[in-house]
């Protein structure tokens, strides 16, 4: 018998019509025929999706299909073509997880860095880590280095560019990035403060921005892996050991795939250190119970695979810290970005205030 | 006054909160940050979003917000992400559509091929085309090739591999693609049939099956945008003007971005030649109305770039040819694969059958 992935899909349909839908959707997701016109014996057993399960969950149906790990072709674009390309059309179905077998695990690899390699770069002990945005854009290089400089000052341990920042005229890629790596080097106290540029484009403008990562002597970066495509992401991860990869929810929150699954699971097995996610409470509409699931399948045992950090984020403040840690404990990265920015001339002492606060909550969780 | 591009969304909210959600709307898709905090007018006045429209349609909303041109970086990954990126976080609001300056569309620059370039590769004068698929995965390129022979020799304009095709052991591309081609070749009658093989992997992996297409002497491709990412799609069609590229809605249809938008103008904007999308009353979910507007969306004047075919398909059949070309005209390039391959030793004749009454009723048509 061939490996399956087992993908694990809520569908809404009616209990008498279940059985038959299970059926057609391990057929969408595989061989996408009658298969009563496949006569090849190999790809009836191999090839074609199997249904492995059906639980009633009151009103909706958790179906799971076993899904031939040869069609993916251990590719990452590939592999979510198999597990949703098609059934992603269906309004009423979603992708709620997948169980990846070993063989899987081992081929994507997951993240070089993970939890401890990140807080080993800023010297966090145990501690949760911090985080902050680089933004508006339309700013210049020089703007944008000030602004980091102040944050830095504030004793940050990630400075990510906002996700919109590009390589747009009025603030190359080539230009802002030393420029901005330079003034958070420039302003370090205690804090070894990380700077994370944003990568986007196709591949070859992906690797050349890393060259000038690079250059620039930082080791870390900001990517939207729907938006760059999985491909282009997990080829960036395998070449590049040595640098941390932050995931950016971009594109994400809108394809019907459980968020706990998608940024949490599936961006880690390709190889984020860190995953952004809209925390709840904020500016999006993700529950606790989606939050808690995806901080929770992000830090799990897997595999031997490395722990992403889950960055809860998206309209956060100070005043929330507390509540944060307590709801996600000490694995986390929070990250606080426009709160800090609206502090105007007050941005490092409101960073420092920030700052603060979660390094004192990991002191007295230290001791416990 | 920098050029915007007009971003149109369906929003459900309530009226007394509709102008609030647009002007965070406007900010979410900008500068993503307390506007009050940005001392910087250029940043004020071209970069931030603005709300140019609200129109209540009764129980949503639709809200255009007016974004900046220079935040695209005139790259396609960017502009999506401009467009959409986080708000696609949010379950309750959906791109309805966009609306591009000039200086857009001509950076983009729209299919290289258009239906007249198909039409004329296959020697269809004004009638409508038509298309099946190759399948199903599991199969070895010789029994691929086979079954390629068999389809042609029914006088088919178009086969694509199905998009569940890429590079896997048991029929690695650069053995599929030759060995079907000839096939194809081989069977030919009064029709050249256009064998489209399907692209997958990151962009090094892109260019290298493109080599093998050429060497193969094939000039078209079927690529899924929304799988290899936006930026990969692009780069080739722009690196690969001779190639005609035929556009796949694999993970496209669970974005809560409108069909017509996404698969009829931003693929077109974007280069594709040819969009496949679900017909309604087949597998999926897409009402007629959706249907009709991506088919006009996909083929209506736009400032001079090529039309793009509209590729109806999703468990077709042979006595749904009329209907369907009585619904969209001539333009049109009608896929049938599933109903095809049911007919197991019959393929050539069903396939033939198809292909005439494809043929007849053009002719009708022609005369009219």
């Amino acid at each position: 018998m061939s490996a399956r992935i087992t993908a694990i899909y809520r569908v809404k349909d009616s209990a008498a019509n279940i059985e038959a839908r299970a059926k057609s959707i391990a057929v969408e997701q595989s061989v996408e025929m009658p298969v009563s016109a496949i006569t090849k014996r190999s790809v009836l057993e191999n090839i074609v999706g199997e249904v492995q399960g059906i639980r009633d969950l009151g009103g909706v149906f958790e179906v799971s299909i076993g899904l031939a790990v040869s069609t993916t072709g251990l590719e990452a674009g590939q592999t979510l073509n198999m597990l949703f390309g098609n059934s992603s059309i269906h309004a009423d179905m979603a992708l709620q997880d997948a169980i990846f077998p070993k063989e899987v695990v081992r081929a994507f690899g997951g993240p070089h860095h993970g939890i401890e390699g990140l807080r080993k770069r800023v010297g966090a002990g145990s501690r949760a880590l911090t985080c902050s945005a680089l933004k508006p854009q339309g700013l210049t290089p020089a703007e944008l280095a000030e602004l980091a400089a102040r944050f830095t000052r504030g004793g940050i341990d990630c400075l990510k560019d906002d996700h919109g920042l590009a390589d747009q005229a009025y603030s190359p890629f080539a230009e802002r990035v030393p420029a901005v790596a330079a003034a958070v080097r420039g302003a370090q106290g205690k804090v070894p403060t990380r700077y994370l540029p944003s990568l986007s484009g196709n591949l070859d403008q992906l690797r050349r921005q890393i060259e000038i990562v690079r250059e620039a002597e930082l080791d870390g970066v900001l990517i939207a892996p729907m938006i760059v495509g999985l491909a282009s992401f997990h080829t960036l991860v395998r070449e590049n050991l040595d640098i941390a990869f932050m995931a950016h929810p971009a594109m994400a929150g809108a394809a019907h795939i459980a968020p706990a699954f998608l940024l949490g699971k599936l961006f880690r097995l390709l190889g984020a250190d860190a995953t952004v996610f809209p925390n709840h409470g904020g500016r999006f509409g993700y529950t606790p119970e989606e939050c808690h699931a995806l901080a929770r399948t992000a830090l799990a045992p897997w595999d031997g695979i490395k722990p992403t950090v889950p960055v809860p984020a998206g309209g956060m403040t100070t005043n929330r810290v507390t509540e944060m840690l307590d709801f996600y404990g000490r694995d986390v990265m929070l990250l606080i970005g426009g709160a800090l920015l609206a502090a105007g001339p007050r941005l490092t002492e409101e960073t420092k205030a920030f700052v603060d606060a979660v390094h004192a909550h990991g002191k007295v969780l230290g001791k416990g």
